[in-house]
């Protein structure tokens, strides 16, 4: 049976609070928006797919509270709970599209009483769920050609379950490749400083039964230069038009090991990660969070007090370095552009 | 003043317990060899320069607890000790490199009274802790005109006055550089399992008052791509003769990123640590570590248990990827053959 990362009942919100995994298994319950925002923000739930899936059912949890019954009203005191919904993090794209869809059924039923939009934006934030499930599915069915029997495939950070409505982008690749009986391997990054490597990415392999090794982020330049991988695969937060990928930081870093040693360097991500509006990875905006992610483990101290710390949650990867990415809609490689205003459906003469 | 890593006295030897710090300055106080090879095995010290210091004095521990009076059974004794300490880690030669030398005090005396070998034992461990600091000094003379004013330096792991006698070997460029005056900046990788550049690159930094960031390991990639890096600099645990480098596990992702981003590589380190039995990098043993130090922090479990893990300590760098190797003889450059055999005086035709 599939993890349930986020799911929606009785008008609640129950959330898999990932910073207590592998350890435990607790649902946070959540009647405010208010709660899921700072879930996560908290990284209680995170993955690009699953912060927006929450996003949605955080503003129609939102919209529940609402006493106005007038539509004016209602909608004025929603868009703040918008607002904070979209502030808690920057960079996956999946959060504004997920809040622009919940908005855009409240425009579209603006003529219904108030109770009939509620009812229609809890359904819409279920359906954003299982079409995220459903589109992972296809995710996998894409990408499974790219998997040969007996590769050793490295993957980085949690792109699983937990990362999405279920299944996973990149691990559904792999999830879908080792349905299929091919005899794979996985090589997991653990992903400081967060560990949603070691401590996500191994429990969802273990729980599949899916053979695996766990290595540190650094360590990826000695496997390859062994020729311990086949190739590599990630999900993604956002990605430009041309293809410049943002997704967890280090994810560059063994776009740059793969290429060196001719190892292919794949991408997994529904079509709605990419961001029409942003033409290139530069324009995408990178988080930056609180250094003591990275000095303090547990609550204790590693480094010494009062120093300076880079701590970026992201980075960038020119799309020069991605073999292919595995989209719902299919495999589509480079010129990226041109294969997405085909999926779009963009004239040419744009 | 600069920081005692390990010191001799009173016929004691006195280890920093590295494993204590930045919390708390302690040291381990041993009275037999045994009690050095566990405080190298355990890594209460560790750094290459560091463990070849720690076993010359544990050799001399051992020769004086020798309770024999001639030479042959005195010296059927001392083996067995040296094999223990030669043991302790497999991949710094310096371990190697200083055993031997205690050996050959040994045989060059071997007239002597026990007694009378015994001081001269002890003197050479002093003295190889000696000579130790005054080579990273001369690393650091040799090396400063690689740093430029206004240069944001890249290092790995920890190669300070920790990792050696005192001063450093790459920490001992960094270090000349900033005494000059140089308006430098370090960025320093916490250096996962063990968190040596948290820990202790961070702390000895910050004793000197030289500007310092934190990173995690795989951040290296996207702080090149940004431009804000200008060189790295790394140690080394061994160096094959044709300039092939062993050095901490992420060494090689960091020099692969370098060449990526047209960043210039430096190795520093003395003579002592190329093996002139060893032709290429394939030949060096590669030390692996127990899993459970990536697994497991302070004693918590981060990972799911019974998985595979994968923890080599060390990886190969191929000479094609180093810009240059700072020793205190100066500064060589490919080929570095070449360049050794007229430092070791080799014959053109060997």
């Amino acid at each position: 049976m599939l993890l349930k990362t986020i799911l929606w009942e009785n008008n609640r919100v129950f959330i898999l609070d990932q910073r207590r995994l592998p350890e435990k298994e607790v649902y946070i319950e959540c009647s405010e928006a208010t709660m899921v925002a700072e879930a996560i923000t908290s990284l209680a739930i995170r993955g690009a797919p699953a912060i927006g899936i929450a996003a949605a059912m955080g503003i129609a949890l939102g919209a529940l509270k609402i006493a106005h019954r007038d539509f004016p009203s209602f909608y004025r005191e929603l868009i703040p709970i918008c607002d904070i919904l979209k502030r808690t993090r920057p960079t996956a794209i999946n959060l504004r599209w997920a809040l622009q869809r919940m908005k855009g059924v409240c425009e579209a039923n603006k003529e219904m009483d108030v109770e009939g939009i509620k009812e229609h934006m809890i359904r819409e934030a279920i359906a954003i769920l299982e079409e995220d499930i459903e589109t992972n599915r296809m995710i996998g069915e894409m990408g499974k050609k790219l998997i040969r029997d007996g590769d050793v495939i490295l993957t980085h950070c949690n792109t699983g379950a937990l990362a999405t409505g279920g299944y996973g982008t990149a691990l559904g690749v792999i999830r879908k490749a080792w349905e299929e009986n091919k005899r794979i391997k996985v090589v997991a990054t653990e992903t400081r400083p967060l560990f949603q490597g070691s401590r996500l990415t191994v429990w969802e392999l273990k729980k599949e039964g899916i053979p695996l090794t766990l290595i540190t982020d650094h360590m990826a330049g000695y496997c390859m230069q062994r020729g311990d991988i086949n190739l590599v695969i990630v999900g993604a937060d956002r990605i430009a038009r041309n293809g410049d990928v943002a997704n967890k930081i280090g994810t560059y870093t063994l776009a740059v090991l793969a290429m060196e040693h001719g190892i292919p360097f794949y991408v997994a991500a529904p079509i709605s990660t990419f961001d029409k509006t942003i033409h290139s990875g530069e324009g995408i905006p990178i988080e930056e969070r609180n250094g003591e992610e990275i000095t303090t483990i547990f609550g204790k101290r590693i480094a010494p007090e009062e120093i300076m710390v880079y701590n970026p949650a992201f980075d960038i990867t020119p799309h020069r370095y991605v073999s292919a990415i595995v989209t719902e809609k299919g495999v589509i490689r480079a010129p990226f552009e041109n294969a997405l205003r085909c999926i779009w459906g963009e004239k040419d003469d744009l």
